[in-house]
């Protein structure tokens, strides 16, 4: 069995202890926060991490209503530009917490008076040493280099961090979120029998929207990392404005379609999908009949069922990038290839 | 001869028509920017105008260190979301001006007290209507659905808002950019004889970083659009944090890499890439030798020579764009596709 098999079997352990263990500082923080709000956020993270900021760009934004946006990086490292981040809270998000770029950009939104959090899996990381609030996404040691369980754990702690700045997300919801990885993981025998049908794949296109965006970004970088198929990635918008042109009879897409506010976008992506001869795969769950009913499916079995403010389908980015995962791991297999060494990668990526 | 290319060559008037004419409106917001200077950005657009958009990005945080955000449409259209807008400058950009969803942005924007501005390319549309300051790219009508001449337009507009907000930018660099442009039309006989080796390239990556991350972009989506290329695209920081991994033997890689800031970050990739036997084109200028020694390469006209307090590198994005089309338009040609009407697109495409 792979590294990476195994580390996605953890995901249920590793958000449990999360956020068991990190409530504490986030109470602390949610004081601080209640009493100087932040007028903006910058999140700024590379590769998976860089994936989980694109799904908190989206949260923040929907649960706190403060402007959010992903840095970028070169501005600072390579234009040595600066920038007013008077009242900003800019939070860097790294596994190895050793990303230099990251890293950069935090120290220099600290001299320019913004207020810094760092997530890392890495307690004495430089990125650990320089925020002003650290939280550990308690992952225990990533061993693959295909991030998963570090990628859903950032995830829980940008929910954590969406509560500490009074976004209206109810710690209830977050306690049922590692039983629903636990229900995901159940897919594993399923998403193994499917993976031969794709085992000579080699381009696909994988299209989320709002809270799955950046779903599609991480399972397109899966397929990337481990089975080297060349794996765009869309919102279904972006994907109607041009590059839908490229697809052509039994063209391989995969669609992230939970039920909810983003399925009346997807609805009609997916006809036009079917009527151009593509090959879809959706993951959906019971919830979204309809997207059962449009062919070839994987069916997540999380029961949400929350009673929050927020509409159920902001919980389902984790239980829904999980049979991605086992997808990605299960089709390396097929290929032939080890997830947990693709060539040219290690494990920490130092770009300026 | 495709509109594409008829569209291709009318660039320079273009930009010499969009400078001369809005210059004056430019100058009457930069008195207002001055007297009420924006607390951050946020850019709106989908399609190519997103791609500007990118571009816009870095143009305005390096050249005025205000924080400026790419607005994620749906978290309005969708979630409903209301995002504190106090102090902000948004910006729409669109063609037609009838994009639906960015409209609803701008529309949400002014509600929660935000200034608004609106670049399109038709005088009537709605967004010209709507946005409390409108400028118009003079493009005339632009009727091959692959956009060329807005993108290259909307581009000046940035630089032109990034002199309204204060930013280091000097006029007489902008009026010799129509000049850089007639400039790189003079690579299309070259670019036209060079596209025969691509007839069968079905699969590619496109990197570029800083100012240019948006051409890679840009190009990605022309040869999604008219050559239904599976086009990736990349900044070199990005590549090297797992999707490097799908490169292999002949494996074709398209560079931006002119001189300057951005260079020693490319010059590393693109030895790794050689390393791993893929097949490279830089596009590139006589200020980087270095960068035409490592192999196959266009090398870009335009004597940029800028005396500006910004770096040149900060010029190249506009000459940069137009051997990238000239590019798309000879390969559609080679491949007997038509780019001004590509499979499944429409001029205007609306979306939620």
């Amino acid at each position: 069995m792979s590294m990476m098999l195994a580390e996605i079997r953890q995901q249920p352990d590793v958000l449990e202890r999360t956020l068991r263990l990190e409530l504490r500082g986030v109470e602390k923080l949610k004081k601080k926060l209640t009493a100087q709000r932040p007028r903006y956020i910058v999140l700024a993270a590379r590769g998976t991490s860089d994936n989980a900021a694109q799904f908190g760009r989206y949260l923040l934004e929907i649960s706190t209503g403060i402007p959010v946006s992903l840095a970028a990086p070169s501005i600072f490292t390579l234009y040595g530009a600066s920038v007013d981040f008077r009242d900003a809270l800019v939070v860097a998000i790294s596994q190895s917490g050793e990303s230099t770029d990251t890293n950069l950009v935090l120290e220099r939104a600290r001299e320019q008076g913004a207020l810094t959090v760092g997530i890392t899996n890495e307690a004495k990381s430089s990125l650990a040493r320089m925020a002003d609030h650290t939280f550990l996404v308690r992952a225990g040691r990533e061993k693959s280099v295909a991030a998963t369980k570090t990628y859903t754990g950032q995830m829980m702690m940008l929910y954590l961090l969406a509560y500490a700045l009074g976004g209206a997300i109810r710690l209830d919801d977050l306690r049922r979120i590692p039983s629903w990885a636990a229900d995901a993981l159940q897919l594993e025998k399923e998403i193994g029998a499917l993976a031969g049908r794709y085992r000579f794949m080699d381009h696909t296109v994988v299209v989320g929207r709002g809270l799955n965006y950046s779903n599609a970004f991480e399972f397109a970088l899966k397929l990337m990392e481990t089975c080297y198929v060349v794996a765009e990635r869309f919102s279904s918008a972006d994907f109607l404005h041009g590059p839908i042109a490229i697809v052509e009879r039994s063209f391989p897409v995969f669609l992230f379609a939970p039920g909810g506010v983003t399925w009346p976008s997807m609805r009609p992506m997916l006809e036009k999908l079917h009527q151009a001869g593509a090959e879809t795969l959706v993951l959906t769950d019971r919830s979204n009949p309809e997207a059962r009913a449009l062919g070839r499916h994987i069916c997540v079995p999380a029961r949400l069922a929350s009673k929050g403010p927020l509409p159920e389908e902001v919980f389902t980015p984790i239980p829904y990038i999980i049979p991605a995962q086992l997808f990605a791991a299960a089709l390396a297999h097929e290929k032939g290839l080890n997830p947990d060494q693709p060539r040219m990668l290690s494990k920490v990526t130092r770009t300026l």
